[in-house]
């Protein structure tokens, strides 16, 4: 078997070339490890993004559509996705549906619109997060797990039977009701934040459970909620104890805590149920 | 005609008591003004709220199912709506169905569950504006149309023959496909934001306009954005370009600006058609 060709492609902001060089030593003092391509659209700036929403759907379709790559790997989250994942959607071929597609954050527009199109996709780390305290890890995780498919890399509690599904709490809340939106009818739903007020993750954990398509989840678990920003007055409530509450009014089973945030610890979690088919 | 009665109730966070002073003694300074009755809800004090979720709910419907009240008036925002406004729209009785509620911000939640009730509900001032730099005058429109339904109180594009609602984008974005949403089919959508980043109201405005219950209002208006987050790096496009691209992409009439947002010039912007029953 031939050495798997991974494409970096950065749907949302701009990765840092320094971290690109660093992911790509880790992925060559790997034994048997895979070869990445770092589209050269990953450094374009344009305002707030790594290039226009053309330039950014096109580099995505340049790997997603090439029969060459293995996997399409999102170079970093920040805010774009949304506006480019419509003119991907619409353009991907039938090689678009044989390759795996990781990443999370603001990435999860693409994984839902993806999922919902019938891809193989992952919320896991991504090349970014290279640059996260102990983040060598993350990069090596998400490396082993699309060249080999190692279960080591994976969220533990998945393999229950039950389909998976995992998402930014503020990604899925802006996605429902859109065309990105996948069934997730029966599926663990595992949730992480970051940066935000407790106030707002109530809110936002209002939305999510108030919606009929959600309402038929097999369940929520709770990932990591890291640096949230002070409430004032404090909250009284932690984000464990809302998300529970928000579960009970709305009927949905609140499955206990998922091992995914936007850290470097952040397991993978394949989207589905796990294939026969190793990534 | 006897004198009106206005009751004042605080959904979300508690009202300022000496606030409350003042806006008593600008009704009490008015030519056949109203009487204010503020509910003492208003200045509980639980966590992040007026009182807690059943207090705030019991308060509301305390003034809302009585008939001695012409108006329910909401004394402010924050946040909190949401949590208590099922539990206050599954307890309204036949008095509540006859009265105006005027609010905005995080009472959109409240307008726009009592909207797809049937309730006349209306986006305006709210008594906390009396803080802001010419609050009282902001407190004084509110008050004149709740006495009298003064035309010169209406946002000034009203009157079209077309049916309107108005809302805070976040507030809007968080209710859609909720038991909250009402229809608004063929309604003009005034929308306003406050303290966001240009990302983020790109990112709202993409979930509002992906929407297809929103794809069918008759157009979409743009209030004030007022104190933008600076954005790094910058934002290319300016809050109304963001509204029009967006609308553009959705099939959606961008009809220009409206004179709403979170400040003391806010003009009021009944929900649905002008009634021939002046509130």
């Amino acid at each position: 078997m031939g050495t798997k060709l991974i494409g970096i492609v950065a749907p949302a902001a701009p990765l840092d070339a320094v971290v690109a060089e660093r992911v790509r030593l880790v992925a060559g003092d790997m034994d048997d490890g895979p070869e990445l391509l770092i589209h050269p659209q990953c450094f374009l700036s344009d305002g707030h993004f790594a290039g226009d929403d053309a330039a950014r759907a096109s580099a995505f379709l340049d790997v997603a559509n090439d029969p060459h790559f293995h996997a399409v790997w999102i170079a970093r989250g920040g805010y774009g996705s949304c506006r480019m994942a419509e003119r991907v959607l619409s353009q991907l071929n039938d090689y678009a549906r044989e390759k795996i597609y990781l990443g999370y954050s603001d990435a999860g527009f693409l994984l839902a619109g993806l999922y919902a199109k019938g891809c193989r996709v992952a919320h896991g780390p991504m090349p970014a997060d290279f640059a996260r305290p102990g983040g060598e890890a993350a990069v090596l995780r998400a490396l082993n797990w699309l060249n080999t498919g190692a279960a080591s890399a994976l969220e533990p509690s998945l393999g229950d039977g039950r389909p998976a599904a995992a998402f930014n709490m503020v990604v899925l809340s802006h996605l429902v009701g859109t065309a990105l939106e996948p069934d997730l009818t029966d599926h663990v739903l595992m949730l992480e934040e970051v940066s935000e007020h407790l106030y707002s993750i109530d809110r936002t954990m209002f939305h999510l459970t108030a919606q009929s398509s959600l309402r038929r989840v097999a369940g929520i678990r709770l990932g990591r909620v890291s640096d949230i920003l002070a409430n004032e007055p404090a909250f009284a409530e932690s984000e464990e104890e809302i998300v529970q509450r928000w579960c009970d009014e709305a009927g949905i089973p609140y499955l206990g805590r998922a091992d995914i945030g936007h850290d470097a610890d952040n397991k993978i979690v394949p989207f589905g149920l796990p294939s026969a088919k190793k990534p």
